[in-house]
Formats: C-alpha cells, structure tokens, sequence
C-alpha cells in the first residue's frame, strides 16, 4: 500500500471525474457514471493511488447556473439513482434506498401507533373497476400501463397495474364491511405503482414508483375527516422534525383535488428553485368511492349507509424533495435524523508506521459512536486520497466528518467538520477522544446541523412567499419565481386562468390564515381564505 | 353491555359460523368469509352478546379429510389472505402479512448483516432483454404478463412484468461494473413479481407475488459459489430457527435447475400433507447471464473478464410453508418468534361487578408482558364469548394464552394454555401474576413450544423419509405419499420418467449424504449421491 497524501488546499474542493450527467432516457445506452470508474482512472498507471488536481474538473452544475442539471448531477454523483432502461423508470441505489427505508421505518411505527395494519393488495386491477368513479377514470385512464397479454394468450378482461388502489380497495371492502362493527376499518401497503407519465424526473416524477397507500373506511363523514387531518399532520410532522423541510400544510382547490376525493389536504415544500413540491396527500373521499363501489355498513339503528373513507399516501419522491430542500453546490446535504451515515469518519497519514495507531484510534471512536446508536461509517479504503474522500462524503451529503490524523492520536482528540458549514468555520480541533465526551459532543452536533437545516429552509421559503392583493402583483411574483399569497374565491375558470397566464398554479389554502375581511385580489368579491400560487413540480 | 357467561364445556370446542371456505376464482364475485359477518349473526336480535352452541358449525374441514380444503379454510378463518379480483391473485390480509413482515425483520437483518445493500430496480422489463438468455426465456416465456399499452398508446416495445430480474439486474450491473475494485456487488430488492401460472393456490403460487431477490456480482467462481451456499443457509437457519420448519438444504438436480443457473440450491419442507414446498432457493448463476449481457470488469492484471454472479429468493410462499407444517383441525398454529402476537389475554367475568378489578388485572398483565417485549393483545371486546374468544384466536395460532377470571384476581395469578398442547394437558392455573415470575414463566412457555413445534416437524419429517433402492420401492413409498431416498445418478430422461410415472421429482441432492458405496436405484450404476423424490406443491 503506498501512503497516501495528506490534502493540499487545492485538494479540498476537487471533484469527480470523468462523472457524466444522466444522459437522456433511452433504451439500451450505456451509462458510465459511477464513481466506480472514476477508480480505476485516478490509479491507472503504478496502480498506486493518487489524485491529480489536473484530473479534476467540476462535474456538478452549480445550482445557481441550471437546477435542474444540478439535481441530475447530484442523484448521478451522490449515487441515489439511475435511469433505467424503460423511458421514465428509475433504479433506485442503495443509497438513495437508504433514504426511503428512513422515511418508511418512521413512518411505518406512526401508522401502527394510529392503528393501521400494513397489508398488501394485488396490483392488477380489471379494467372496468377504473370505470365505475367518474372523476377517478377522467383522471387516471391517460396514465395507465395496461397488461393485455398473460401466460401467452391476450386476455379477456384488459388488466390496469395500479396507479393507485382505491378501486380495489372498495372492492374488498365491500366483502370484509358489514356492520358498524367492522369499523374503522383502517390499512396501509408499501407498495410501486405505475403512472404513465410523459415528462419524468428521477424521484420527482417516474413512470414507477414507490409509495406508501393508506385506506381507511369509517361510519362518519366527521370521522373520515379526522382521519384525513391527522394523517396530513403525521407528514407535516415527519417533514419537519425529520426531513427538516418546512412544508405548508394546506386544503386542495376543488381544480387540484384528487381524482375521486371530496377533499384533498397536502403538505407543500418550496423547492431550492422555489418552485413547489407536492410532498404527501391525505384525502377524504366522502363516499364517493363506496357509493360506486357498494360499500355499505349496517349502522347501530340496523340501517344500511354507505362507508366514508380516506386515503393518503407518501412516496419516493420525497427523496427529490430532500435533495432540493437541503443540497448545494458541493452536493446533497442530508438531515442527520434521516441520513444512512451521520458520521463519516477519515484517517489521515502521511507515513506508513503511523497507519496501525491510526486504524486503530479510528476503530475505537467507530465503537464508541456505534454503541451510542449513531450510524457511523468508516473510509479507509487505501485507494483513494483523504481530500477525494472528503469530497466524495461531502457529495453524499453526511453530515458529520471526524478526521483522525497522527496529531491527533497523541492528543487523544479528534477534527469534526460540518457539512453545512463550509471550510474553518465548520471544523473543530481538539474534540477529546473520550467516550462520553465525544458522543454529546456528535449528538449535540447533529441536532445542531438539523435545526439549522430547517431554519435555513425556513428562513428560505420565508423570504420567498409575497403576499399579493391583485393579479397584477401575482403575475410579479410568479415572474420573479416566488410563491404568490392572495385571498381567492374566485371560479375554477379564473383558477384554470391563471395557469395559463403564468403557469401557478394553487398550491394549497393553508391551514394557517391571516386574521381580518379579505377580498379576493382577483375578482375584488369577499374571500374567506387565502391560498398560495406557485409554480410547481 | 350484558354480563358475558363463561364458556361452558359445549364451548371448548365451537367454531365458527357462517364462515365458509374460500370461493372458486372468478372476477366480481362476493365473498362473504370474514368473522365479521359473524359478528353480526351473533348479535342479532337483541343485540346482546351471546354464542349459541347451535349455531355454531364446524366449517374448517379436517386437515385429515381433505388437506387441500383445511388449508382454504385455515386460510380464511385466520384472516390470512382473501383472493384478489383477478384470477390467480391474492389480498395478503393485515394478519398474513404480520407473518411476512416477520420474515422481512429476520431476513433484511441478515442481509445487511452478509454486506448487502437493499436497492430497487424497475418492474418493466424490455421483452428483448428476456430474450437474451437461452434458456431463462424457455423457462419464463411461457409465464409473463406483458403491458402493450402505456398513456394511451400501443408501445413499441412490448414491456414484461417482472417474473424475476435477473435481466434487468445485468443490464444495470453492466453500468456500474468496472474494475475488480468494484467487485463483489451485492444487493437485495424486496419486490412483487409477477408470473402467469394456471393452478394457483393462496400463498403457495399466486400470479402476483412478494419476496426479495438478492443478486450478487463476483469476480471468481468461487466466491459466487460461497455466496450462494451463504445464502441457503441464511434461509435454512431461518426456516429451522424462526419458523421451526425442518427444511432439508441441497442442491436441484439439473432438470430442476432454475432456468438461467449454473446451480441451484433449495430449501426442501415437508408439508402436513408430505408433499414437498420448496420454500427458498440460491442459485449460482455462473457467468450466464453476464456473457448475456456482457457484464465485464478488469481484473487485476489487467484483463477483461466475465463477472460471476448470483441470485436467491424467498417469497410470500413461506407464509404457506408455515400454515402446512405446523396448522391442525383447530386451525393455524404459529412459532412464537414469527407469530405476530404471542401471547392472547382473555378476561373472564360473571358478574358485572368483577369486570373493573379483572380489566385492571388484564391491563397489568399485559404492561408486564409488553414491558419484557413479548407481543402481546387483549381480547376485551364484550361482544364475544371467552369460548369464542378462545376458538377465535386459537384458530389464529397465537402460541399462548393467557385467562384471568375472578379467581385468578383474588389469587393474583393467571391461566395459561399451550396453543399446541390441547385440552388440560396443555392449561397451567396458578401462575403468579408477579412481574418478574410471570414474564419468565411465559418466555419459558415460548420457548418450549418453538422447540416442540420443531421436533414435532422433525419427527413427522423423518417418519416419512423412505430409503430406497429399486425403482420400485420408490414407487411404493411416493405412492404412500411418502419421500423417497435414493442413490441416483441416471439421465435427465430416467428423472422425467420418474416424474411421468410417479409425480414425483428430485426434490435436491441433500447435503448431508450417508456414507460408503452407492448405486443408483435406477440404473445400478455406481452413485455419488443419494436424491430425494417427492410429490410437490
């Protein structure tokens, strides 16, 4: 093993080559992407490692040139996904799945604790089911991937695969509900689901993708609704306390409500773009879907009434709103309470006889972190530089790093740096090696990086919503790429209107308004709410 | 709420009623099995609780009868899973899928454990890609969904559900693969799969099914080989440990290959009816599918090679494998560490003035158990009977019980029964209701009973393993039902013939081979090995 340099300045800000953006959707091309390859470029030639500055070019679009570019850079460099070789489908890495296994073991304890049983629904569903809810067709038969051929032979009945699953739903309901003792009758699946999308976007926007359904069926409208509210509050609360994304909770325009729901609620996230992110939903469906459907209960006074229902649902691409929600130029930045590695942890040596001291001091602060429950992850591969390695553990968005050199093992102490503090700022010398002190001082360190990731956000979405009092300032600050906060009670033609004019649309009525009379800065007629414009994804 | 009255000896042994055992496959149809529907019958007219012995049936037909209807009506009275709309598909019930997620837990920690990472990779597979391997498309042709049409439009690439993704799995590994430095890639996907099968059956072969499917990429034969037998032995240490189930672990003959290996290696379970389950499989897939696809890395001498690969599954089929080893005539029987819940408390009162100070006993007890980690649920619902109660869950195979009537209270201890034990033989009074005495008396109890379920298996399995040493007394011991042992080492057309004449096929090659000389039963030749025959699922 030859040794390996310590970093020079001009070291702490390489980056990756020859890492190429995702190249187009197509079917067959080859992509050579990986940092893999990027292996065997840096020690081609003695085989030992080095990284030559000269080597380096930056790969990643600054976000301020072209976000879009930037985000694909990121997922390409971070290793979060890939396309796949169908137009608009997704691999998702392990690093990128890591993300969506936090969200799901979050979320997944909340659902059992509100008394949701996870099962699982077949994800073939027979044509004429999307037909019976009207709206539900209206909105879902552009989308559909539909199987024709099974086992060899064309089928008789045209099989849909799930866009989503309240058609089958109600058609097991119906067999399992029949008095009012059945109720509540609430479940969940983790399950894909395929929309046939024409303009796709790894995570935001894939012909498949992952999600989480829920299903709730109940004897009361009041019920139904306090299913749908508390659900959109459980995301709000993960988005949060965990995602760190501050989005706006809110009630769906009757243009954008789900196809089928009485009521859509939603949890909306300004994007590092500003543009906006519809990052879970949670509806009341009323009873339009049992109505079509037959899904009918007893009640206590022995009448039949139809079920009122909800369903909700988060899905993977939450996962693109945390890279755009959080990541910059040096790439993703991740929540430590969502991160798969809070701490990543470097050694440093410049000569050979100081590696085994080294390896073992890093060995020792691993154990220490790990028993303390922190998700720790040593480099030391011998391959790679320390100063590639930062910036390689930067890209993926850890949010700690703890540099161990031979200074510090005879100072018993370590280096921790921040990842959302650049440079000296974020780096302490001197962190003692000592147990106990070490551990607070990570754990303190952490909450710290995801407070402030959410202040940042914060501050962020703040300074970028305007409030509005006429049509002429919403046209403004669309144009200006903010959000557009207005009172509105006009119709669904004004609402479809201003799409066209400026392609906002209402993102939501927040649940949070602002006291006193308003009028609706479109039509100047009384409005009871405000509701927020944007642009979105 | 009218006073519940305690089971009377009439009610030991009721069951449930108007329960009816799964219907024939058919869209639209209207099943009305759930114990809900029961519920209702139950209280109708005044509206109190009470269970009448005369209505009661028997409607779980006995295992001894017909093993193919018990297994139905096991299926459904437990609540495991129910049959989806579409032929041959199946709704995996919050109860059966408690199962599976147990099996998840066990499984994905494991995984992660042997160094693999979970991903996920698109369901839709390009036809041609199937096409590339000779004969992993002679093997899944004949079984594939296929999407024609996507938003509207015929495709002009007709896409596959995915039956296995062993395809796509390359397409990718062929990106991201290099350099031996990026070798071995191991990861994991659990999934839905989908294959076109005719018979089916819930649980044991569905046209849609869950399972995870790990796939591994390496640069020698032989640390693919390593992984593969790895992995079936994750899945026998599984099977033994987890679901008491005795699997005997070897390798498929070559006609029982999975369509695309090298080798492959399987879990072989003995069912209550001594058919066969292969309940999990690890295949060394050799070099055939990256010579397909042209998966290469360098190695370290700088040429160009094939990687050597591997893949390993297990599906929603093991859940079936549990129902038909251990489940009886009262109904399902579970292995306390994969049985969703453990322990089931049942109060018992008289008189109504009991039922305050019982209910806090029952809360107390329930806090001690959950406290020490041990899953477990109260049945305190007033619409019920004890007796039912006791059927009830007895029917879902919880492990133990536990019974607190009056006396109990006075006394300060419990009632426990044994879910494998039936009738007295299996019931303990007197158990002290003190924390630290009761929580070990009931791990006790749990641990007793996973190593009674799987002697008991082992028993069964090993009274009905047959030697062999002419084909016909194979004949006579598969046409006894039984399994038959044999030196074999005759053609893949003596192995048909076998399988024409008897049903019966080479279950696998065991491991463990008995010693000294052998010749094959079929041929007289000498053998390497003895195979063992049955008839499977």
């Amino acid at each position: 093993m030859g040794a390996l340099r310590l970093p020079s300045l001009s070291l702490l800000r390489p980056t990756f080559s020859p890492l190429r953006r995702l190249p187009p959707h197509s079917v067959g091309r080859a992509t050579t992407h990986s940092l893999a390859k990027e292996a065997e470029a840096v020690t081609a030639g003695d085989g030992k490692a080095s990284v030559s500055p000269s080597q380096q070019e930056n790969s990643v679009t600054p976000r301020s040139v072209d976000f879009s570019a930037w985000y694909l850079d990121v997922i390409a460099n971070a290793e979060l996904a890939d396309y796949g070789p169908v137009r608009g489908t997704m691999v998702i890495r392990p690093y990128g799945y890591a993300i969506w296994e936090a969200i799901q073991d979050y979320l997944n304890v909340k659902f059992k604790e509100t008394g949701h049983s996870n099962m699982y629904f077949p994800q073939f569903i027979p044509y004429s089911f999307i037909e019976k809810e009207a709206s539900h067709v209206e909105g879902f038969s552009p989308e559909l991937a539909v199987v024709t051929i099974g086992g060899g032979k064309e089928l008789e009945e045209k099989l849909v695969v799930r866009p989503t699953s309240e058609t089958i739903v109600n058609h097991m309901f119906t067999q399992w509900i029949h008095s009012y003792r059945d109720l509540p009758l609430m479940v969940n699946q983790w399950a894909n689901v395929t929309r046939w999308e024409m303009r796709t976007k790894p995570f935001v926007r894939t012909l498949e993708f992952l999600w989480q359904e829920g299903h709730t069926a109940h004897a009361t409208f009041e019920e139904a609704e306090k299913e749908a509210l508390q659900m959109i509050n459980i995301y709000k609360d993960f988005a949060y306390e965990h995602a760190a994304i501050p989005v706006i909770t809110g009630r769906k325009s009757k243009v954008e409500t789900f196809a089928g729901a009485a009521c859509t609620y939603t949890i909306e996230a300004m994007m590092g773009d500003k543009r906006a992110l519809q990052a879970g939903t949670s509806h009341n469906l009323g009873q339009n879907f049992s109505r079509a459907f037959g899904t009918q209960f007893m009640d206590e006074n022995g009448y039949r009434q139809h079920v009122w229902q909800t369903s909700w649902a988060i899905s993977t691409r939450f996962v693109g709103g945390i890279i755009m929600t959080h990541g910059d130029d040096t790439g993703l930045m991740l929540p430590p309470r969502i991160a798969p590695i809070q701490v990543v942890i470097v050694p440093i040596w410049k000569k050979s006889d100081e590696r085994t001291s080294i390896l073992e001091a890093v060995a020792t602060v691993q154990n220490i972190l790990k028993e303390a429950g922190i998700r720790v992850k040593v480099d030391d591969s011998e391959q790679r530089t320390p100063g590639w390695k930062y910036n390689f553990w930067e890209m993926k968005g850890v949010p700690l790093r703890i540099e161990i050199g031979p200074r510090d093992v005879t100072n018993k102490s370590v280096v921790v740096s921040r990842r959302d503090v650049p440079g000296k700022p974020g780096k302490e010398f001197g962190v003692s090696m000592e147990a106990s002190t070490l551990v607070n001082h990570v754990k303190i360190r952490l909450e710290e990086i995801q407070a402030a990731l959410l202040q940042r956000a914060i501050s962020f979405r703040d300074s970028n919503i305007v409030d509005v009092n006429s049509y002429g300032e919403l046209k403004e600050a669309i144009a200006e790429g903010k959000w557009a906060r207005g009172p509105w009670s006009a119709s669904d033609a004004e609402e479809l209107k201003v799409k066209e004019e400026t392609s906002a649309t209402i993102r939501c009525f927040p649940f949070e308004q602002p006291e006193g009379e308003k009028k609706c800065f479109m039509t100047g007629k009384p409005a009871e709410e405000v509701a927020i414009f944007a642009k979105s994804y």
